[in-house]
Order: C-alpha cells, then structure tokens, then sequence
C-alpha cells in the first residue's frame, strides 16, 4: 500500500526516523552509563515497546495500570507504573499482574504504599517501590525535607514491597536550551539536598529514576541520575522542536489531513481537528498553533473544532486546494497517538506496517 | 451494581436528569414549530440517538462519515453530516450507506457537490444536499453574497442530489446571556440578507438549519429557522452552565475521579487528566479551570497533565483526602466522551445502564 492510499485524517511514522531516534538515544544512555526506562505513553503500542527493549532498554515505563497490563499481557515482563495506585480494585489488578511480570510502583505516600504491601503479601508476590519526590513541578511526590525521610523508612520496612530508590519528574524544567540550563542548575542543588538526606540516614538507592523530554540528552547534567525514562523521544514532535532539543527532520509522527473547505477568505480548513491531533498547545518558544504543516512552515493552525483544524494562509505564498493531502506534526505527539486506534509506519512512499494502539484510553 | 463500585475514573450518567434534558429540549422544539436533529457527536451512542428520536427527533446530525456508518448499521435511518466529505473513499463510503439509509451532507463547494453527485449517480442513489453559508464564524461555508448563488443554483441542478436547503453554524454566538442577544440580532441581520437572495432567485429552501449550544433555547429568536442540531443539551456541562444556559443541576455527566496524592501543599492529585477530561478550556464567562468539582464547588483544578488533575485547594476549608472519590463537571462533555469506551448510567446510587460509545474516534 502506498501513503497516497491511506484514507486521511491518520498517523503516519516515518520508520528511518524512528529507528534513528532509537539508536541516538540508546547510544546516549550507553556512552553515560545511564539505564534507559522509554515511557511508553507517548506510543501505547507493545511492539514499538518490544523495539525499544531492542535499543537498549532495561525495562519500560507506563502511567496507567491499564497501559501495563496491555504491555504485560504482551510478554514486556519489567515494567514501571510512574502513578499512585489507590483503591481496592487497582490493588487486585496490581498483584495479579505482578504474579507474571516484575512490577515496580512509584509513590508518595505511607498509605498508598502500605496497602500495595497488604494486597502484595496476601497474594504472596512482591512488589518494587520507588519514591517520588517533588523537585518543583508540584503535582505528586514528597517534599524534600528531612521530616519526609520518615515516610521514606516506613515505606521501605514495609515487608512485600522491595525497595528500588526514588524517582523525581522535573516536568517544569521547560523552555528553549538556554533558559534550560539555569533550572538544571538549580534542580542539582534539589537533587543534592535530597541524596545528602539518604546518605545521611545511610539508605541506599539502587534507582535513581530522573530526567524529563526537553533535556533527555542533557540527562548526564543531573547529579546522581542513574535512570531516565524518556518518552517522547521515539517520534518526537513541535514541542521538542520549539524546546531546541530536535528538528523537523527528528520527528517520526505526522497526521496525514486533507482540505476540506477553502470556502472562507485566507484559510483552509483540515480535516483533523483536536480529536486527531489534540488541543495541548506549545509548551516552549514562541510559535502558535495547534501544529506546523509540513508542505507550508508559515502557515498558522490557528484554532481546532473538534473536527476542523483551522489554517490561516495569510503569509502563504500558493497555498493548498481543496482535496489537498497536507502532513502536520503535532505539538504533542502522546495525547494525538492516544486518540488512534491504529497508526502506520512508512519507508519512503510505501506504507509498510500498522499498528493497533492497544493501550490507547487506559485511563484505569 | 452501585456507583461506589465502579473504577475510577470514569463518566457517569445521571439518566433521570438527561431525560429531563431530552424532554424539555423536546417540549421546546414543540411548543416553536422548530424541527430537531440532534448532533450525536456529544454522546457518540446509537442508543442515545434512539433515545432522542423517541423524543420527537426527527433525525441524527453527525459530524464524520464514520459516525455516520455506525448510527447507520445501529438502524438510525436519517443521517445529516455536517462536514465536507472530500476524496474518493469518502464517497465510496458515502453511497454505500445512502443505499440503505437517507443521507444529507452539507457542504460548500460546488466541486464537493459534484463529486458526491457523481458517485451517487453511478451507485444509483441519491444524497441530500445542504449548503452552508458562513455567518460569522468563518470555518465552513459559501460567503453571504449574491456571487454565492451561482454556486449554490449549479448544485441545486446537479441530478443525483436532493435539494434540501441551507445551514449555518454560528459558532462565534458565545459568551453569557446579556453578550449574546446583540450577536444574535447582528446574526438574523446576516439571516435576513441570505434569505432575500434566495427568494430573490425563486430558490426554495426546505430546510433552514441553524443555531447552536448557547442559543439552543432561544432559537425561536433567529430568522427564518425550520430546524436546530443542538448536541450537548442531552448531558449539558460546565461550559453550558458558565455560558448561563443551564445549572449544574442539569449536568447529567460527570466524571468519577480519586484522589491519588495530597503530597504537595494545597493541592490535591486527581486520577483525571486530559485524557479523561479533554483539555478543553471554558468558552464562556470568567471561571478558571478544566472542570468544576461538584463536592467542592471553589476548588479550582488548574492544571492538567495527561493522566493527573492539579486541584488547587487554596479556597477550600475540608479538603479531600488521599483515596476520596470526587464527582467532576467537564468543561466540554463533547470531547470528554470521546475519550470513553464506556459510560454507564445511573438511578441514585445504582448503575443500570453500560453503553459502548460506538462512535469513539471515528474520525474519517
């Protein structure tokens, strides 16, 4: 089959581009003697799991503990639930899943983490812990204060679960390179505090599980770091483009779309609105829009209806026809793959494989 | 089974307040001569388009061809598609399904227009056509200028189309009760002229459809409507209420959501990020926020991630704690269900109904 057969609006991945972003990675975390744990969000989909596990990785990462069923039940038999389980039913799924893969949870709290170690010792498996810590995005993990070694104690004595270190995501070390290196400057000295706490209490830290996309390849800056868990870096898209860390050339992923309207003056309309590519907007630079088109760089997607992607065409010298197949990349290529049943993979013009995005809406 | 049972987090239907929602849209259309055809985008349900049906519908508005096909193979026998269908395996599509099912599309094109003529004559079926005209929002839609006739006579002569009249979608028609009367006067204005050209060229139009979510119960207010495609009235939610349409009381959906972390200093974690939430911002009023929690109505979520809501708990005196289950108001329900493969429906405590939202993700 070739692209120009594919019904659009649809996600298409270049496969010499991801197969090249897989090697530099892999290649990255060889040379620095980081291990490598892909989150597997940004594609939901084992087989491209299984080629990460190809390129290197040690593990994989998911959110959900739906997303680590469809990788467990795949045969990825080490898998890293990045998300607080709490209730009852997450703790049977958790302990069952846990009975055919090694299953590692990071948490924020004594309780979270206690009832994991109840449900885990009944059914008679063990579970790996690591502890989060909030280095300043704020949204989970302790504070780094020595009142919090506390917790970090009980958590660890906690008889089903085995103690794999800490974990920290610095989601709000954000921005172009430049404006980067102050807060990896100033996230080392959070890093610093908090591994002088364990030093001091003289408990150890297998993992030390860090990093975050726009300074994947930066990781090395960290001090202690001896894990990232990347994600985005197998397709990249316009954020890390706009963030200085890649180029259009990187980025794997496009969304094939077609002009439906060129009706209103100085615009196209495309047929991939937010539920193809998604509303998340740029985190990074200056650019607007909802995505860049491949064929017109300076057009604007100005706005998304749900099914519309609205293009103004002012600074477009000769701009599309109505019928025309344009290629956008997204700004956020996880919550755009999240809305695919399935995506295909090209080499050149010929569409070689498809995929089913198994462990898109896991939301449990 | 009861509410407490379900897994969080997912939607939930609070089916005695969205048959409410139906009758009163029901009684309204009624009581003003106007005809019905509800925008199953917001549900994505055959049931529930069945459901409005009973209640005095008298047809489905889509808004993708393949949700068109799933209504058509549930037994929904009158489908409007208010999209461009551009390219030749829509059109293969297209005719397939006119060959069981009446089919209207709207469009603005001639060249669309002659396409699926083509094909609809070739397969021996015939399609309704529409014609948007732009009144203000500028996505869709021919410009309301008498050069506009041309185009709209040549479709109207094309043999394998039924000539089915004119449709608007005043999409730019925001903002709350006081700021919308001057549009919609600014809006019949527009109204007024379109007509004339028709009636000026002797062309008749069966059907005049318009209006949208905030108006829906002032459509009787616009010139010259026969018909309104209101969507979202079936569960309404927080950009409805915010826009002064509704209350939360009529809020039919919410979505069940856990606390997952209370580790950061006034804030709470919530298990519903964008992937369950969608990240649509409110399009009405002054309020903050991607969904409003219903047990704790000033708490703000301010942020979300993927698969977490960071709920500012600043203005809350009992905050919730790790493991409470909160019930939230999306801000776009639209979008929201989309993200589901099921929903369930619930009397008070008792979950009665699953439904599969067959319509999920059609997006070609």
């Amino acid at each position: 089959m070739k692209i120009a057969d594919l019904d659009t609006p649809v996600v298409l991945i270049d496969l010499d581009v991801m197969e090249h972003n897989l090697r530099r990675m892999s290649d990255y975390c060889a040379s620095y003697g980081l291990k490598l744990r892909p989150h597997t969000k940004t594609h939901k989909i084992p087989e491209l799991a299984r080629a990460q596990l190809q390129y290197n990785a040690s593990g994989v990462t998911v959110a959900k503990l739906g997303e680590a069923e469809v990788m467990g039940h795949a045969g990825i038999d080490d898998i890293l639930i990045v998300y607080p389980l709490v209730g009852e039913s997450k703790l049977q799924r958790l302990v069952r899943l846990a009975e055919r893969v090694t299953c590692t949870v990071a948490l924020d709290s004594f309780e979270a983490a206690q009832a994991i170690s109840l449900s885990a010792h009944k059914a008679g498996v063990t579970v790996g812990v690591r502890v989060e810590f909030d280095t300043g995005f704020a949204r989970c993990g302790l504070p780094i204060k020595d009142t919090s070694m506390d917790t970090v104690k009980r958590i660890r004595d906690l008889s089903a679960l085995r103690w794999d270190g800490l974990l920290t995501y610095p989601g709000h070390i954000m921005g172009t390179a430049n404006s980067r290196e102050f807060l990896i400057r100033e996230e080392n000295e959070k890093l610093e505090r908090l591994l002088n706490f364990f030093s001091e209490e003289g408990i150890e830290c297998p993992v030390v599980s860090g990093g975050n996309t726009p300074t994947a390849f930066q990781s090395h800056k960290f001090v202690g770091l001896t894990e990232i868990r990347p994600g985005t870096y197998i397709f990249n898209d316009r954020n890390t483009v706009c963030a200085e860390s890649m180029t259009y050339d990187d980025c794997a992923a496009t969304v094939l779309t077609t002009v439906v309207s060129r009706s209103v003056a100085g615009k196209a309309i495309l047929d991939a609105g937010s539920k193809m590519l998604s509303g998340d907007l740029l985190l990074s630079g200056h650019q607007k829009g909802y995505g860049s088109i491949r064929q017109y760089p300076t057009a604007v997607i100005e706005d998304l209806s749900e099914e519309h992607a609205h293009v103004n065409l002012q600074s477009v010298d000769n701009p599309p026809k109505l019928g025309d197949i344009l290629r956008v990349v997204p700004n956020h290529i996880c919550p755009c793959i999240n809305l695919q049943d399935r995506i295909y993979g090209c080499r050149g013009e010929e569409v070689t494989t498809e995929w089913e995005v198994t462990g898109r809406g896991k939301v449990q």
